[in-house]
This record gives structure tokens, C-alpha cells and sequence, in this order.
């Protein structure tokens, strides 16, 4: 049965450790983390759990990439293999906080805006089959602090909507198409 | 069939008044406006004329409030009779051209976060059976320089999480539970 989840903002404060330690070494017992937060079933869990079911590629589109535990399951599937693009707003993509230096340092492919408009989507796209999308920013602010929501929907007629927008963006991005004047 | 439909901006700057003529007297011819802005099938009318669907009950949940001609669709739809009830962010609804005040002014139900996180939600449901939910705040920034997606869904699951959602809060912003310290 396809994926069909709704997800609520603010999640409590959560480890996520064991969660990247299976999709690192599947199969292999995590040993315990020492920290003293739960790792309970929040919001945060689930939405990283979506994302770390990427088997061959991840697109984001994301206005604000700031949370640094988002950016740890997005480095575990790069080097998993999985091909990872990333569209984000150049306002935004320098803030402090900004996990965008140290995932485009790490190789991820990534482009961004030349508006002064904001590229203010907040989607991401699993294998070409999942959408995940909704009103959060990802940093820590937001999923720890702020009311929003992300839908998760496995539906193909609105996957492909969100992922032909992704590819306009991605081709009108492209640094080949910069002017400078 | 129901409602399936995703909304890509920024949209082009077109005029609603044909639009809102049409919802104020139904069946009346309505006269030409002059204004030199086209009333295109944009994605700002597309989602104008969905707001203007709504014949009991409109529930808006949204983190910033600003675009006078989304304004004139609710006031329309509230002289309508059709009950509105719009959650808002604290920090946000005071802020130069907000709308709120106005609509509050004309007898619309308000209600606020009291907290430091935002309100951060942009959805509405219309007659508790449509959801409108995305990335997109309600300002004429986000709908004519924004890259912003909305998505219309006409599906009991999702519509009732959002439901659920928007009465939680709504009782959690009910002023006879604010504190004074």
C-alpha cells in the first residue's frame, strides 16, 4: 500500500544515532548512545526514516537547510552511493548554520537561485517515487520550536508534478545559464 | 472525481475582479474592469477560485498574512454568511500590510500563538472536505517572486489530520487559556 503519512511540528528533542548507525551498517546492532535524549517515535525520527529509505536517489529543494542531524542523513546516503541533488536559495545557502558548505564540500551536486526571489520550496524526492513536502524549513528551529507539517505522499500524478518542477529548476540553475552583469 | 491539483508560483500579477464579481452576485454580468492586468488562468486565480468554493466553512491556518486580494476573497466569502476562523503568528500578524486587522475588523474570528515558535503552518480547508496546503505564505512576495508549490486535495485522510491539526490549535490559542506573566 502506498506511503500516505502526515507529519506534525514541533518534534521533541530526539537521538537519532541508532537510526543512522542500522542505515550505515544494516543488520549490524548499534551500540547504545550515550546521550540522554530519547529516541522515541517523533516526527523527526519518521521524517528521517523516509529519507534514509532512498535506495538510488534523493532531489531537494529546500529553501533553508540549517539542521545538522538532516545533514547527516543526507552525507550517510551520499556516501551510500545514492545520487543526491540539491536546490536551495542563494540568500539563504550562506546563513550561519548553513549545512550547505559541508554537503557541497562533501560532493553533493548543488545549484542554486539568481533572483532575489526566494526559492522557497521545502520538498524532497525519494527514488523518483515519494514526495516529501510541507511548510518546514530544515533546521533545527523549526522541527524543535515551530507548528508545521509534512505530507508524505507515495501518489505518482503529484510526485510528478514536484519532480518536473525540480527538473525546471535544476536546468534554469545551471551555472551555465548565470549571467553576470 | 475529487480535487487533485498542484499549484506552482511565482505567479504572474493578473487581476481577480471578474473572479470576485462572479462569487459577490452570481449569474450577474460582470463589467469589464479597466485595469490593463490580464485575468489569466494563473496559478493566484486558481487557488482564488478554490478559496471562493467554499459554501459553509473556512479554516485558515497561516503564518503570515499580507496579499490584499486573498483579503477580498475571505471578506467576500465572511459577507457570504460562510463561518471563517483563521489561526495566525503572533510575531508575524503586526507586521506592515498584514491583513489581519482588517479582518479582524470586520467581524472575522482570530485567534494567536502565544509562544516564542512561530505559527508556521500556510494551509486553509474549505467545508472541512478540501485542503490547501504548501509552501506558499499568504503575501504578494511569495505569489509574484517566489518559487513556491501548493497542493489542493480533496481526500478525507489527509483533510481530517489537518482538521485534527487546526482544531488543537485553535483550542490551544483560545484566549481564555493565555497567561498573563
Amino acid at each position: 500500500r502506498p506511503v500516505r503519512e502526515v507529519l506534525f511540528f514541533p518534534s521533541r528533542p530526539c537521538c537519532i544515532e541508532a537510526l543512522l548507525a542500522e542505515a550505515a551498517e544494516p543488520g549490524v546492532p548499534a551500540r547504545p548512545c550515550p546521550c540522554p535524549l530519547p529516541s522515541a517515535d517523533t516526527a523527526l525520527i519518521r521524517l528521517v526514516r523516509r529519507l534514509l529509505s532512498a535506495r538510488r536517489s534523493l532531489d531537494l529543494c529546500l529553501f533553508c537547510f540549517s539542521c545538522p542531524q538532516l545533514a547527516r542523513a543526507v552525507l550517510l546516503l551520499h556516501r551510500r552511493g545514492v545520487r543526491i541533488r540539491l536546490a536551495t536559495d542563494a540568500q539563504y545557502m550562506g546563513l550561519h548554520g548553513s549545512q550547505i558548505g559541508r554537503l557541497r564540500h562533501a560532493g553533493i551536486q548543488m545549484r542554486h537561485d539568481q533572483h532575489s526571489g526566494y526559492m522557497h520550496h521545502k520538498f524532497a524526492i525519494v527514488d523518483r517515487r515519494m514526495l516529501i513536502t510541507g511548510s518546514l524549513n530544515w533546521t533545527t528551529q523549526a522541527i524543535q520550536s515551530n507548528r508545521e507539517n509534512v505530507l508524505v505522499v507515495e501518489d505518482a500524478e503529484y510526485v510528478k508534478a514536484f519532480q518536473d518542477e525540480f527538473e525546471r529548476i535544476w536546468e534554469e540553475y545551471n551555472p551555465a545559464n548565470y549571467s553576470f552583469f
